[in-house]
Order: structure tokens, then C-alpha cells, then sequence
């Protein structure tokens, strides 16, 4: 997920910005009305879910934020779950692929970047998301849902650090590949998100260098 | 944090059962009468959370349920943060020390099973902690005091460790010995609490193999 300070700095479309734990808002402007509509008012769920919380989200707020009428809102996201829910859907939509940095560990601080860039700059987006997963199971499914996805496009960086000799025999199966992206990017998230811990620059290659470590020495295998 | 499924084999005052990452309500009777009300409030708090959520965490419903009068509690605790705040802290003030199984490995897997326990069993008083802290600031903070002291206890385990030869030349800092123990944990707190997988009993040893093997290799040095 993509913080409010750092949606400034967005590249634009299809951008690899997000991390395998990162939600951009969509930023596509393509397709007819009903895509803009649909663009309008997920910016507003982030604007609004950013600025009030969870319990500040209702379909109103965000149906006066988007410039829609209410009852388009009702229609086609039915509720706050709905919206949310579409919200990480979007997100999902995107052309992301996983850094390519030339090692292992480089890949791995490149995406642990991502997600404390997301994290650390304070009060985003991403924070708010997960914050809201605890109160909406439909916000929860889909958070699990892009997260999975964003795993499954990271096979190839295991391929790759496989062809490189970095994963040490035999090669991690797919629960292997999601134990070594776990084990690389849950400290930045324990520290940041659960810990609530000063922001470390250090802490993304520390991570990474750990779980490149790891992998070496066959814990994934 | 314990679940409230595992409270009932909770073997007594003082016996260390709460993880790093853990936290149990106090169960000393002992002291007088305000000692008694604390426990009979801060009981009533992990039940009333775990039954109604935050949002039906009001003092009066704790007052209702310890059998005490409401003012007692607006005078001793003042709001719900103070409540959370103090259920924390005084779950930190037990006699826990980490495990000790003989080897790093095992040691750190012990750890992660008592989070591993406390997470999986489904909603137990742990995950409805960690998502009040959200939404309650002195509750955040309680949260971060009570993990830092569980950190702290576990320099033990890391001496240990490296008198065994396991911590891999130079012996890791303060800052490395909690590196450890993150990397250790925290893939069991992304599982189960932010990806919200299906529980697999595999996942303490796993996570616990992998932060040893990388401690091994030297990456917390």
C-alpha cells in the first residue's frame, strides 16, 4: 500500500511501486464513465478512510467526496466492506513485477524499502488498510487476497536468486518462496506497524539481509 | 498475550507462559482489597473486549461485569485507554523468563508457539489487544512497553546462544539480539494476524529455523 505522502512521488500507471505488501490506489483514468466513476469514488474511500479513520468512513463521505450521487455509491459497492474491498481489488490491478536488483538480498531490501517508504513517513494509507482489516472481514479477505497475489508474482525473484546459487539445495518449493518473502518483509511490519518502534533506515536491509541468510543456509528448502 | 481458549490450562500465578509477544491477564489474588478490584476490573476488561470488541468496551460494561461501582473505575482508570493501558502493564509484571530447550532453534520455537497458541485458536484476547491498539493510543503504547520488557527478559536466550556458538562471530548487540528475535516471530504475527492464514502447526519450528540459521551465519553480528 501506497502512504498519502508518498502518492506524490507516484510514477504514474502501472508503475512497479507497490511491494508484494503494498497498496497503490489505482491510478488509471482509462474506460468509459463507469470507470471513472469507479476511480472517483476509490480515491475518495482513501482520502476519506486517510483523514477519519474507519469510523469516519461511511458511503455518504465518500459519495460527497467523489462528487457522486449516494445512491451510486449504495448500487454498486452496497457498504464501507464493499468499498474497501474494492479498493485493495484495484490496487491488485496493476502491471507490479518484483525489483530486480542482481541479488538476492538486493531484491529483498528493495521490496522491504517499499513497504517501510509506506509505512514510516507516519499516519498512510497502508497503515489505515490494515487498521480497517480488523474491523471489516470484507477489508481483511481482500487485503489476504493482495497480498497473495503480489507473493505469487515474486516466484520469479526466487528463480532467479535459484539460478544465482543463493538459495542453497534443493530449491524452496512455492510455501518455501512465501516463508522467505515472510521471514524478509514481516520485520518491517512488526517493527513499524505492531511494535510501533522510532523508523530505522537500517531496518530494510537488516531484514533483508537476514533472510537472504536464511535462504543460503537451506531454511527454505 | 494469552488466548482466552488457552486461559484454562493457564498453570497458575507467575508461570512463564506469556511469549515475548504475549500477554496474560494477571491472575494474582494476593494484596488487599484494591488489589482484588484491580484484578476483578482488569478481568472483566480482557472479557468484555473479547465478547463485544472495542467498540463494546465502555467502562460502564466493565464496571457491570467486575461487580464494582463505576465511579470506582472513572476514578482509578478514567477511560477505556487507561483500562487497556493497565490490563497490559500488569500483564507484564509476571515472573516470565524465555525457554530454555538447550539450543537456539529450539528455544525460539518454544517462544513462537506460545504466540503461535494465543493466535490460532481464533479470536482470543491477543488479536483483540493488537486491534484495540489501533484505535487506542495508551493501549498502543502499553503494547509496545510489554513487548520491550519480553525482549528485554530474552537476552538470557541470546547469552546462551552465543556461548554455545550459535550467534556466528562477533556476538550480536542489544540491537542485533532484537533483530533476532523479530525475524524469529514475526513471520507467526503476519501469518495469523495481518494474512490471516489458515493456522499450520509447522509454522513456529519454520520461522524459528530460519531466524536460527541466519543468527548462524552471522546476520544479527
Amino acid at each position: 500500500m501506497e502512504s498519502g505522502t508518498s502518492a506524490s512521488s507516484d510514477p504514474g500507471p502501472g508503475a512497479p511501486g507497490a511491494a508484494p505488501d503494498a497498496v497503490r490506489p489505482v491510478r488509471r483514468r482509462t474506460g468509459g464513465r463507469s470507470a471513472r466513476v469507479r476511480t472517483q469514488v476509490l480515491e475518495a474511500v482513501g482520502a476519506v478512510l486517510l483523514e477519519a479513520g474507519y469510523d469516519g468512513l461511511t458511503v455518504d463521505a465518500v459519495a460527497l467526496r467523489a462528487g457522486v450521487h449516494r445512491t451510486t455509491v449504495y448500487r454498486r459497492w452496497r457498504d464501507v466492506g464493499g468499498l474497501l474491498a474494492d479498493l485493495l481489488d484495484a490496487a491488485a490491478d496493476d502491471t507490479w513485477t518484483p525489483p530486480d536488483t542482481g541479488s538476492l538480498e538486493g531484491d529483498l531490501t528493495a521490496l522491504n524499502q517499499e513497504v517501510y517508504d509506506a509505512l514510516a513517513a507516519g499516519p498512510g494509507l497502508t497503515a489505515a488498510l490494515i487498521a480497517a482489516s480488523f474491523r471489516s472481514p470484507e477489508a481483511a479477505g481482500a487485503l489476504s487476497r493482495f497480498w497473495e497475489d503480489r507473493y505469487a508474482r515474486c516466484a520469479v525473484l526466487a528463480d532467479r536468486a535459484a539460478a544465482r546459487g543463493e538459495l542453497g539445495p534443493p530449491a524452496p518449493g512455492a510455501g518455501g518462496l512465501r516463508a522467505l518473502l515472510v521471514t524478509a518483509t514481516a520485520p518491517v511490519y512488526q517493527e513499524l506497524l505492531l511494535l510501533r518502534s522510532a523508523p530505522d533506515p537500517g531496518l530494510p536491509r537488516r531484514a533483508a539481509r537476514a533472510a537472504a541468510a536464511a535462504a543460503r543456509a537451506g531454511a527454505f528448502s
